[in-house]
């Protein structure tokens, strides 16, 4: 046996995003739900109204499934009084009281709606009664012995702003982005399932490498993976091969010996001599067959044929055999590589990855990774489907990554 | 005379937003339209249908609105063919080409969709015909003489991925956040309209200020805006009082001189010197009174009855007697003026931005600016429904927004 | 007639770096100094001893003079003790009370060196007399009536740390970087003369821009700037010279109105059909002999002969004609116009300005404009001799240096 | 046997900076020197002098050492020519080939200093011979077969520009901060031996924590960095304790699940119910002796007799009754804790540890980490003698410390 119970919805249901919301809201919280009337305005300046009749198995899950609709601005068609009940000491609210919201915020007492005064987020409500019954916010430690407080969740009204369909000039609803403070180590375990899940399926990994990976000291692990195949191509830039080489030839990267910390003398030139000695070398490829370069993500490319593009730039020194210098040969390279990957890892850089992203369709699963937010927020501007953004250290991230990949396998 | 199409939008097409984004094409565009058919899916997998009739005042009208909904994921009942044109010269599109979004393409080709291959984003389409007719994105610079290019805006259809409802754990869909790359000056121009239009409206106008907008320079800027009546409160820390009022005494901030950018020796005593200064003095205002303080933010504030309110934290030096020490009365000070605020500019301090707008309801206007994009992010991830996000430089915020208003006034 | 005294150094004074400040601060206030006994130890185990005869014009030079040397560890060769003054009233210091710095601390007190306890910054020191006689710090809000408290600059011994030699390992004396709580008017102010100055030597500077400046709305006095001779070289990208022209032919940038801030429909393939339209016209110089582009940046370059290289990349689309692909060949350019500038402004953009920070001698004066204060980082890191950073809006900063220099032009 | 050479510095040799380089360079490099000379300028424009003998053990550890301190603008009083090799092939340099700076540059051929032409760093020098002798960089690409290449390290003078004494104005000698890009699990290694070695030597570790801690999911691991007995101290503010416990009682921090990743509805009320709770417990220990709470950092803080501060702020929610809300009483407790602590952790919050910091002598070992570049200059602008700043993030840093801690153990 179900219970119902009859739900409107007025104003610009469907371009505000509240129809929208009440239907997620019915169907997530498992109940459902038929459109009894449907009235859409056709026009701007037009209203719409919708009644919904809500069904849920039961009365408590009905209750829980109208009061979140009335947070998202749906109303019952017949409200129910609010409930109150007396705080049991100062700065002690009942168990079960309603905490406010920021918006417009109205509370069903003896039948009537009462606005809520100075309502701000985080707050129990305080009705006052007599002939003309008040309703206003106090911050916890505010409440004193006796205050009736608004508990459990009926005969409460919000009124959500509407957002502006168009966002026309400055001003207008806006929305925070990616933000660090996230569980970090949860995220990567995922993404490390979701690469293994990739793999399982037969799908292809590309690996899209800055040289901060080498600098902040993950590039022993990103090589492991690379050897242990979960790396399927790789695109970088010169720089990333010289410094991923300068480490195996000199111990440094970028002149720091990336263990112990220190700065050997004419560290500073050692990426000018690595790049020298592949040269002479004739190449990446060469120099691993000579046994010059023993180690390091460029040298388990080379030995477990994982191909790389190493696309050129206006910063580069050298650059290396390898190097595509023409942006246009370049592109096509990584135009190829981009189309036969069902996964890209972007780490630590947003030359290599913006020209990656570029000819991705929007259903390829991507992961960004980047110490600075704004590279993130840039590089997840394009609408994947299937996308994650870490504001993380590279240098943390990939030792962690590879630990879960290698673990499990 | 108008005249009308058909058109059908299929799939999770109110919780994935394609019927709101319809709805706001049509009515954006000057058509209306008409719901023929509506059937909604009540549980999560079923899917729903919409057939719509769309009119518009003219054809060329009409098509544009109905190109723009296919872009968005809605067919028309009866579909045409794409417009095939040959590229007049290598590297050379024809006029009117369409350039392609990332996702999913269907070019229609003699009555049937044919698949895009290798989608990605800014490349024209080139058709092949032959028995088995194929149709691919080609780069500008790839485009030969002759290749059969896509043009005008029928006979394509666009999938874009379906936004799930829910975000439950790493993967989603996901979406930039606040950049810096946006038009700063236009953008402190119609911030100092919101300015003047809330000052017409009787409305009033609280600045939020970090010492940061003091060691940029800002000072004289922001103290102008007080003296003229731009600012009607000031919520602030010990901090940004205590820099305001060492330039005054000694012409630092911080020690360094805001004009020559000199560092005066002993430079970096001057703010607990100040500190002591207005210790003996017995506070702001009777320092402003004695003579001692002659200039700056807090001494307009005085001279022109705005209020202030100063509120302590563990990092201050001193502090000022001025300073509510306590954190609980010090909210209580912030909350009267932010429920007094029509208004409010949080300028370069995160702690007094949250501090104030915890107490803010949705519905106040709210103007955020700092260098940091984590901090407008943060403070903007509060669901006001009038909100504009800056990240830039107080230093030069503030002298281009005081420039804006006192032209004008 | 002079006066003097003599100073003694004593530790590692010279790799530490004290004899080069005590030498400075002598200097820099106007004393003159011989040095009497130098004793340098050879190994690095070994401490030196210098002592010097400091000379001054009057003793309140000298004691000044002796002062500061005492708060960087030089010591006078026969000390005095403090001055010690009682507090007139609860937290409040008497006049000229001496605020401690964070470095261990002693004062003379009855000719015996006490050492202070609990040093921390920004305090006043507390002597208790008596038998054991104590000196310890208090926060002025804890002073309290008649506490005897060290007043003056005799008698007080600071020993900063000394800076090791070697930064081996993680932990070392480390300094702060580039902050964006700078003077922001002043500091553009006195880049505005440098480049006049360099303008009036006969000196050539060259603009290094990247496209947030046309999306941060900077174009129009950029163009200004160019058309008015302070730019004699302009080194960009693709992007940047396509969303300059885009915004003469379509009034967007990246597909907003830079000026009204809206967004028209199909505003995101302006890029791409502007990017058509050149190559169409042969490139921007036959673009604007045609008459097509009739504005901005690109515009003002050709009509006054300004030197452009637009190095290309891997993220841009088309290119333009006008981009040079090749990355060694882009170099070759780049390095051309290096060698020839007399002064550098890397407007926002990191990779263009690596590439011309790569050719630059270190005595090339470098002005680094970037809202991230990363990249400012990375770009100071050169060892430039005459360089500033600023972190700042390039949308603000550009239009607050045009009105700078246009103004005295 | 030694062998020695004489080697003269010239100009304003102790306030640039250039004789203690020198003499760290000799000693560091195994060497020894005695000063024969030294004539020291006794004002700003007066020019010193210094000869130094210096002494190795063989001529190659003499050249090695009399090359670097050319590098850095000491010259042999009796200067050789320059070694010049033929290229062995195009883009191929010699063995040994000098490396550039960006310094001007002065190469000894025919015994007279040839001034390099076109300085840039990173490129070869090739001379022409002839009459009229040139030498100039080239990149390697650039190198062709026979070229004359300076090779070695004799016969080459480098003038680095002199840093100026004062920094006056905006322009000057700059220098970079912190950088993300350094080897972040080597980093961590060896704060985690500085965390034992303080520990074995007695001494106590205070941790600063902000509430990012327990949103990126780092809450466990430093739970048992508590327990095992690593952290003698912790200084949050109310949001750090309200997170931890949220987690305890709901599951989640901040609303989010941080294992899962899941937002459960209700979840962003989850930390005002936590604060409610732990006010009817009547504060953080009554709740732990209830068995309310179980697990996290403030649990272990109870149960193992750290002793915590939670010091105040205007944006708390609550706060807890554990909570200081005076600004001035909170600041008295961080300031006794900041007096005990040997080493202090600032994990991920600017305004605890500028509280903290501010109390700190320049002697205690301190470590500082924060997403956020500016933050990490900020902390790190207080002249520690024993610091590391890591830019990284919380999430990752400390499960990474935790495992090499409690490996160890």
């Amino acid at each position: 046996m179900t219970v119902s119970r009859e739900i409107e919805l007025e104003g610009h249901i469907i371009d505000s995003g509240m129809m929208q919301a009440a239907f997620g809201i019915v169907m997530d919280m498992g109940g459902s739900f038929s459109v009894e009337e449907f009235d859409i305005g056709r026009h701007k300046t037009e209203s719409s109204y919708a009644r919904l009749l809500v069904e849920a198995d039961d009365e408590e899950q009905l209750q829980s499934i109208v009061h979140e609709l009335h947070q998202n601005g749906a109303n019952p068609a017949d409200p129910k009084d609010a409930k109150l009940t007396p705080a049991p000491g100062d700065q002690v609210v009942p168990t079960g009281f309603y905490s406010t919201t920021n918006h417009p915020t109205f509370i069903r007492y003896e039948g009537e709606w009462v606005a809520v005064e100075d309502v701000e987020m985080d707050c129990a409500v305080v009705v006052e009664d007599g002939d003309d019954p008040r309703a206003y916010t106090k911050v916890l430690n505010a409440v004193e012995e006796g205050d009736l407080i608004v508990t459990g969740e009926t005969g409460i009204k919000v009124e959500p702003p509407e957002r502006p369909r168009d966002k026309e000039g400055a001003f207008g609803f806006m929305q925070g982005g990616v933000s660090s403070e996230r569980p970090s180590v949860s995220t990567i375990h995922q993404i490390a399932d979701a690469i293994e899940e990739t793999k399982q399926e037969g799908g292809k990994v590309l690996a899209v490498c800055g040289p901060a990976l080498i600098h902040s000291g993950a590039r022993e692990d990103l090589a492991r993976l690379v050897d242990e195949g979960f790396v399927d191509m790789l695109s970088a830039g010169n720089g990333f091969a010289v410094h991923d080489l300068e480490r195996d030839l000199y111990g440094t990267s970028l002149g720091m010996d990336t263990e112990s910390l220190d700065h050997p003398r004419k560290g500073h030139k050692h990426h000018i001599y690595t790049i020298s000695e592949i040269i002479r070398a004739g190449g990446i490829e060469p120099a691993v067959d000579d046994g010059l370069i023993e180690s390091g993500v460029m040298y388990e490319c080379v030995t477990n044929d994982v191909p790389f593009v190493l696309a050129g730039s206006i910063r580069d020194d050298g650059p290396l055999p390898d190097t595509i210098t023409d942006a246009v040969e370049a592109q096509d390279a990584i135009r190829e590589q981009a189309h036969e990957a069902d996964m890209v890892l972007m780490l630590s850089t947003l030359l290599h990855s913006v020209a990656v992203g570029n000819c991705l369709p929007s259903t390829t699963r991507v992961v960004c990774v980047d110490i600075n937010p704004a590279t993130v927020t840039q590089l997840l501007d394009r609408g994947s489907a299937q996308a994650v953004g870490m504001v993380t250290d590279i240098g943390t991230f990939v030792p962690i990554l590879a630990e879960s990949l290698l673990e499990e396998a």
